[in-house]
């Protein structure tokens, strides 16, 4: 039942979950290239042997920072309709975000409602990009919405290491989460090993000061194949350590350098979470729209799951 | 002719040093028992593949934490009077440190004077750990002197990446201490990967912008047996990372939990280095004086020599 194999997995806060990452089409794509791309996309996955899809809710985040952002942002298809009406051939789980800033609450509230139902929906409930930007509906009232319209519905959040840097109150955030339903998390890309062990390690001895099960966590790694990603990357908020990013900058191959220091950033993730008895997973993504660097995606993804299930 | 393979190497500015440090005993120690402690410390060393011995100069460094000190000062016997005295059958170079501080200038040329003749000494002359102690003689003062006393003396120094850290600069204090004759540097021990790499690359490319050999940068590793020891580590300046700092109180084997982690931090930096080109090698010391962990760093020291030999 592969079907049901990643929301069991969670549910009974196991590891080894992996997952590929994919934003859906444009909104101005034609109906048939959006067939197209969700065929090719279906093909290229198929032969991975991975436990379920993310489809990501872009928003526009201009919010988020003042720079000029490397790629335009452009609207996108709603990931549940794209779901709905473009992934009848993928017959495995899609974990459904929610940018919850965007939707009103009774829309919001009926789509959580109208999932419970599904046995291959999950949602992953984001909040605002930007402490200041004016929002529909906030994280905290969409956690409560989850609860009262569909608490069946298995429902996660993100985590933040830089946040954790910065702040140090990440782990709590996530204690929090957990309390108002989160059953599982999924990271922002990772390129600083050293804070997202941080915050694992923090996370991991709260909860067992606490008392409670440590929920997985799901380290989202993304390859970067160029300047202009790396530029990306860190308008995105995701902290790449200065060694690393001169050295995808000076790198021939940046796409391989970056392949290289994913695959060990995944190995070492892999054992320090063993070490300490903490459920994890992986998802692989690609932040760029490039063709060479969504392919090599496809390729780390066949690496770490590999990985995973070693 | 090993007795000048280290001089060699690091004249050329190669890398594959591999160095041991030790302190040399306790002033207080009865004459015999320091012939003993330099017989067994020969002994234990003469099994491995080493380039030369480092023989540390203590010095109080009160002035640099007003924290108590984990493991009491006391004063040590002077290591060139060791080495003299007691050395005799160890017949590879050593690394004799100098806390220049602590010297008078008229002392300091002689002795600079006097060891240049010697061909299997090299001084590292050490600065005072911190700004407002009262010095005898200024680390530039004492660069001074060895070149106008002794410039064929080899000439290292020390670099610290918690301060390149902080300050963002160490990278140019090691270009100015080259141009002031230094042609190689220690590092203090390494337990932070990420900043030891960010002062490497800058290090490096600097020189590459400047038209310059980087000359080698030597890593000191040293194991954690116990919490005490993290506790000197601290005390010492030596940042140890959220995560493995608790790792290394939680462990029940401190001692095995962080050989694993020196041969990882070793094993990333050698790829690292040599990726870039950059001149390497190690040095292996035991902070502690506890006999288990000075015995369980031979055997580390070991399997680093295996590693940077493969």
């Amino acid at each position: 039942m592969s079907r049901n194999s990643l929301q069991s997995k969670l549910a009974e806060a196991q590891g080894g979950v992996m997952l590929f990452s994919i934003t859906p089409p444009r909104r101005a794509t034609a109906p048939e290239r959006v067939k197209e791309i969700a065929e090719i996309t279906v093909g290229r996955l198929a032969g991975l042997d991975l436990d379920g899809l993310i489809l990501y809710d872009i928003d526009d985040e201009s919010d988020r920072n003042p720079e000029e952002r490397p790629f335009p942002y452009l609207p996108t298809l709603d990931p549940a309709s794209f779901h709905t009406d473009h992934l009848g051939d993928w017959d495995k789980p899609v974990v459904i975000y929610r940018c919850v800033g965007k939707y009103a609450e009774p829309d919001l509230r009926a789509w959580l409602a109208s999932s419970a139902g599904s046995d291959d929906i999950l949602t992953v409930l984001v909040g605002s990009s930007s402490g200041t930007k004016p929002v529909r509906t906030s994280l905290r009232r969409a956690q409560q919405l989850h609860r009262e319209a569909s608490p069946a519905l298995p429902l996660g959040a993100v985590v933040i290491s830089e946040r954790h840097a910065r702040h140090g109150d990440e782990h709590l955030r996530m204690l929090t989460k957990q309390e108002r339903g989160c059953g599982f998390f999924i990271s922002q890309v990772v390129y600083d090993l050293n804070e997202t062990k941080n915050l694992v390690s923090d996370y991991f001895y709260a909860c067992r000061d606490a008392g409670i099960t440590p929920r997985p966590v799901i380290f989202t790694l993304s390859l970067c194949g160029s300047p202009k990603t790396l530029e990306f990357l860190d308008w995105l908020g995701v902290e790449v350590p200065p060694w690393l990013a001169t050295e995808l900058r000076e790198s021939s191959d940046p796409l391989e350098t970056s392949r290289r220091e994913c695959l060990s950033i995944a190995r070492d993730l892999r054992a320090f979470c063993t070490r300490l008895g903490m459920p994890f997973g992986f998802n692989v993504e690609s932040v760029s729209i490039r063709k060479a660097e969504i392919e090599a995606s496809t390729e780390l993804a066949r690496e770490i799951t590999t990985l995973l299930r070693s």
